[in-house]
């Protein structure tokens, strides 16, 4: 471990990703200075954002020029600290970036991680930002009640299952629309979705009316584009939008055109959700969850790559949706 | 009067109508049939929805053929009457089309006008469902209140100028978007908004930075289209927006393209709306908009043609921007 990987990028791309855009490169550990501190990473996420993040896209996120190492979020644990907040062995959520170890001031800390809350890879998943985000859609924005319905598209994905278990929690129907067989299972039979569609179907639609009889009442949507166009003609009267990732439109600035007549006809709602404004609610919603995942009622799905070195070709897996579950990248063991 | 003019569809065109695709010829005197009433059109209405209505893009309107008379409601006197709760001499908006004469049911009857309550025109305008629609903008949706920024595009319309004056009355700071220098004066000058952008300067965008300088707390969208994309970006953080008409949509079924990203940075709530919603409010409205218009607090502007056979001419000028004010044809006497 004296040798400190890290991934490049090597290329800036307008669309796609390829394999050769990345870069895996060997660091010296680097030396804490005064009020930061060295910690290891042990799950790097990988989330859609990072591919906007890469094109200075994303707020907070200048765009990447070759050679600088690829923003990430890990769960990382405190080696060396220069600052008293923070003790050698504390779990961190942090913008660490796509490396073994970081050196970081406590700006860079995204939230403190409890191991006992639940499996510490949570952290990054339904007991972390996008379990937040769920709680922002479902709590703060839309507010699903008895009777009604829900739908959510990414639904295999952290956001996604986190969505309808909590709207489930409140007593809604919930209906998932993701991109496979494989996919759909998981929302039913692990996440407990009342119905799941597969979108590449061709009649996806036809099966989601019937899965949706009285209509769409809240719609979270993590996709963007065409699919946000589609689903204003499902929507019940009155129904609810929130409009929380867009995918669809991450590898390039070229614009993607939804047009917003039907949202008028249906009366809609739209939200725009930012998961930063949730962040003074974190603790309520830890506790909560933490709880539900202990009863067996918030479950969770991961689709793990091992070492540092297969986080590229991991993130191209997550770009073509081929994941099945919140990805991660195992980089270090949890202790030691 | 023997004659009964009327406007039919010479042409159903994908675009800008032109003159040609209108018809003016005479009919008889239509006989009303058991519990229909025979009206007379004292002003008819022209707005920018009958555009999509002859196109068969409006909800209730099938799109006309050749030969169709041309979709319109206006303010209406009836002269005779087969059903008890209508007497000769009351004043309704009806559902009539584009002719001096018609015979309706009461399912055309849109309301009933009380002469007393402003000037007869009025009716189909601020006293009406242009004054309405801006009633559920304001008061129903986006409740704009003191020290807020409302800005509203087409602002010296009825549904816009409706808007801001019934903002201002909430304490909001009011800037008006229209597209020529007249229609500013008018916007600042009578109807007393704040200030008022003409969105045809190319710097228009700075304008309206100056004007607003904590940024749009609501926006009242009667445009659609790039407009609307351009307005995300000087929205303040959780901005509201009333989506409410959508001309630059109008003309065709193409689609115009929207991009929603820039809405989610600004966490932005869109409402769609659709005035019919709020009919069970018109009373209590037009209570208050009458008096209101009594102490000068709520100014009108129309633009009046004379006779039906102008109509086509003047909703030309109406469909180019061309008008200032809310857009009336005189088609008969009030009285006699």
């Amino acid at each position: 471990m004296a040798a400190n990987l890290q991934v490049q990028l090597a290329n800036q791309r307008d669309g796609m990703p390829e394999a050769g855009d990345f870069h895996v490169v060997e660091a010296p550990i680097p030396r804490p200075a005064p009020g930061q501190m060295l910690v290891r990473t042990v799950y790097l996420s990988l989330d859609p954002y990072v591919r906007k993040a890469i094109r200075g896209d994303h707020p907070g996120h200048k765009a990447l020029v070759e050679g600088d190492v690829i923003y990430g979020r890990s769960v990382c644990r405190v080696v060396r600290s220069h600052d008293d907040s923070y003790k050698v062995g504390d779990y961190l959520v942090a913008e660490t970036g796509w490396r073994q170890h970081a050196a970081i001031g406590p700006e860079k800390v995204v939230q403190r991680v409890d191991p006992s809350a639940g499996p510490l890879s949570a952290a990054i998943g339904a007991l972390g930002m996008p379990g937040l985000t769920a709680w922002g859609s479902v709590e703060h924005l839309s507010l699903p009640s008895l009777g009604e319905t829900l739908v959510v598209s990414a639904a295999a994905g952290p956001v996604g299952g986190c969505v309808g278990q909590l709207a489930k929690l409140r007593g809604a129907r919930v209906v998932g629309i993701a991109g496979s067989p494989e996919k759909c299972d998981l929302v039913t039979k692990t996440y407990g979705f009342d119905e799941c569609i597969n979108y590449k179907e061709a009649d996806w639609e036809e099966k989601l009316k019937t899965a949706c009889p009285a209509g769409v009442d809240v719609y979270h949507d993590n996709v963007g584009g065409a699919l946000l166009v589609d689903m204003a003609k499902h929507l019940s009267l009155y129904g609810r939008v929130v409009m929380c990732g867009r995918p669809a439109d991450y590898h390039s600035s070229k614009f993607h055109g939804v047009g917003l007549g039907p949202f008028i006809g249906r009366r809609a709602k739209l939200y725009g959700l930012v998961v930063y404004d949730y962040e003074h609610d974190l603790e309520r919603y830890l506790r909560l969850a933490s709880a539900w995942m202990r009863e067996g009622k918030l479950k969770i799905k991961e689709d793990r790559a091992d070492r540092l070195e297969n986080a590229p070709a991991h993130f191209l897996k997550l770009m073509h949706g081929e994941n099945i579950g919140k990805s991660i990248v195992a980089v270090g063991p949890e202790k030691a």
